[in-house]
């Protein structure tokens, strides 16, 4: 099949983009001496995966046991489990440990710890688990001086075994400079390691420190005592991170084809027939410099068309409009300018939450050529 | 399976509330004189479908060719594709009415209406379109007295035939008193009424004048000239009909079951396992009187806990807070009030994107016992 082919909506890889941001990261990764684990959240794709680790990357990060369950049925065998464990799921990570994954979980509490570590002790098994640790005060983890960290890797014996500490600082996507986001890769960076060395010094083996986020990772000077990091949505980038700096939208390698259906010519309006269903409600950029509505139109063949936002969705039906700087002539004639039929890509906020609403990928080479790539969803 | 059982998250509908959901609206439509043809775009389920036909529903309303493929294999024979046609999906609608569904298409532009035509006349098939009619300037759609609705209306001949009007008054989501819903109710059935009238003034057949939007369907006093009414979200609501007015959080049947992994005390958080991926990124509750987050939180057998919602969400993690009226107590010792381990349900802002983050329901009948309920997504 060939892009032009493609029925609307669809989301689009553009591989030679994917294949430039996996390259850019992973050559960073090897400049800052560190192992690179890709948390593939963002894609949930096979294919993607493994352009990941053909380019470098040893293991992956993954959200939730389902991803774990694909990708290790498919031949990924270290896993990394970057969500809090709860006891609940303790089967489901068991029945893959004992078929032969390398699986990694995280704990940030002692309740936790003592389940992990009971419920392995009871069946004879070893899981390992690393610490969760809160670098910057955004969500989950124990902060690297909080007297709870030393009793969390106490509890993990037996049964468990403490494999390391880990951090995100995903704060790093409220910030829009070169010089914040050092600042926090060092904070995320620091911190970790920090526990680490508390760790170590109470009698713990602690190998692993793990850090990461797409924009600290790109932003930091050096990871000393970092053993690895771990980034996503640097795979396809979006519009929240090119609101953040780290890329531009010319790498964003995400977009989502849509045709152009009707028209309200007095409003200037142009309707799609990507609503937030193909979008996803993400509106990440709502808050950033550059709000871009529910995403930035470009042509079909990837051309951004400044100025040419989806303003507004609803399920099926995206409305495009000019929201650019003022220029009276812009909006004028709709119906001339994107003719009912017309093709158009919209580069996301957040890829993420796009991929999400597809059941498949559509990877177009260089010259438009078109394979479909599976993704899945749920849990 | 019984509800204590499903691991979370999970989209929960609690059956017996849609029941009564379903009933209100087909027992409101059938005391206004009118044919109910549901939206199935709020659910993509089976079960729920055929739930809405045996209460009286007559045929149903899609918003992808996909639902329209798949409720077809299901046997449901009486279609409506709801989203504004365009040339290169005919080929698609073309194999449905083939195979002997009775599909409806809609237009609200000449150029669409000359090709549907020129496509049917060409494979001597008659297709049958509705016009989209703006009533409320939300969307799509050409106003009751624009000059181009009988040029429209003249296209539809030979090759497809005019089956009547349509129109959707989506703004009554901004509203939220009986008064103002009772009258944009009125505008839009009287808008849909006078399109049809200047059809068939003109000579032209119209047998359907189709009105509907889930506020408007429950706020009419009268439906004269209406023949149909399709609505989607009443069958499950969600806070933004609770805020809207036409349901209260106790006819909500859809919610996120999760599962408490973490805490921050000195934050008044807990973590849940119910992030955005979850919930949708929907937050159409935002600008209206209550704001309810990413959701408002219950106990797992469904009772809403005043204030508690979830404030946050990341990729997988929800964060709980409470954000009621000042109460000093409310989030002192978080970890006590919700151990890791509880599980809660979460009530979502949108039930359409909610649903749509889940390959199934889990419909739980009264005492607890639970039904998978698939559902599909993707174009």
């Amino acid at each position: 099949m060939q892009l032009q082919d493609i029925p609307t909506p669809a989301a689009l890889i553009d591989t030679a983009r994917m294949q430039h941001n996996i390259e850019r990261m992973q050559s960073r990764m090897n400049t800052l001496g560190v192992k690179f684990r890709p948390h593939v959240k963002t894609t949930k794709c096979l294919p993607v995966a493994r352009a990941q680790i053909a380019a470098g990357a040893q293991g992956i990060t993954v959200s939730t046991l389902k991803e774990a369950e694909q990708f290790f049925a498919d031949g990924v065998t270290d896993i990394l489990y970057a969500v809090g464990m709860v006891a609940t799921k303790l089967p489901q990570a068991l029945a893959l440990l004992r078929s032969g994954c390398k699986l990694t979980l995280l704990t940030d509490n002692l309740a936790s710890a003592q389940a992990i570590t009971a419920f392995g002790r009871a069946r004879a098994q070893v899981f390992d688990v690393m610490i969760e640790i809160d670098t910057d005060g955004h969500r989950s983890g124990v902060k690297p001086e909080d007297g709870s960290l030393l009793a969390i890797g106490e509890a993990l014996q037996g049964g468990a075994r403490l494999a390391g500490v880990l951090t995100h600082a995903g704060s790093s996507y409220e910030l829009s400079t070169p010089e914040a986001l050092e600042a926090l890769a060092e904070v995320e960076r620091a911190g970790c390691v920090r526990a680490a060395e508390r760790l170590r010094a109470a009698g713990f083996a602690c190998p692993i420190v793990s850090v990461g986020s797409t924009p600290t990772a790109l932003a930091a000077r050096h990871l000393e005592g970092v053993t690895e990091v771990r980034a996503g949505v640097y795979v396809l980038f979006d519009l929240v991170m090119a609101n953040v700096g780290v890329c531009t939208t010319d790498d964003v390698a995400l977009s989502v084809l849509t045709t152009v259906i009707g028209h309200q010519p007095d409003k200037g309006w142009a309707i799609v027939d990507a609503g937030w269903m193909a979008m996803s409600r993400d509106r990440g950029t709502q808050k950033q410099a550059t709000d871009y509505g529910y995403g930035q139109a470009s042509t079909e063949d990837g051309r951004v068309l400044p100025g040419w936002l989806l303003t507004s969705a609803n399920q099926e039906h995206g409305i495009l409009s000019y929201a650019g700087a003022a220029d009276a002539g812009a909006a004028a004639d709709i119906e001339a300018r994107f003719p009912i039929g017309t093709r158009l890509r919209v580069l996301p906020n957040h890829a993420c939450a796009t991929g999400a609403q597809f059941p498949e990928y559509q990877a177009i080479a260089p010259g438009g050529a078109a394979q479909t790539w599976e993704r899945f969803h749920g849990w």
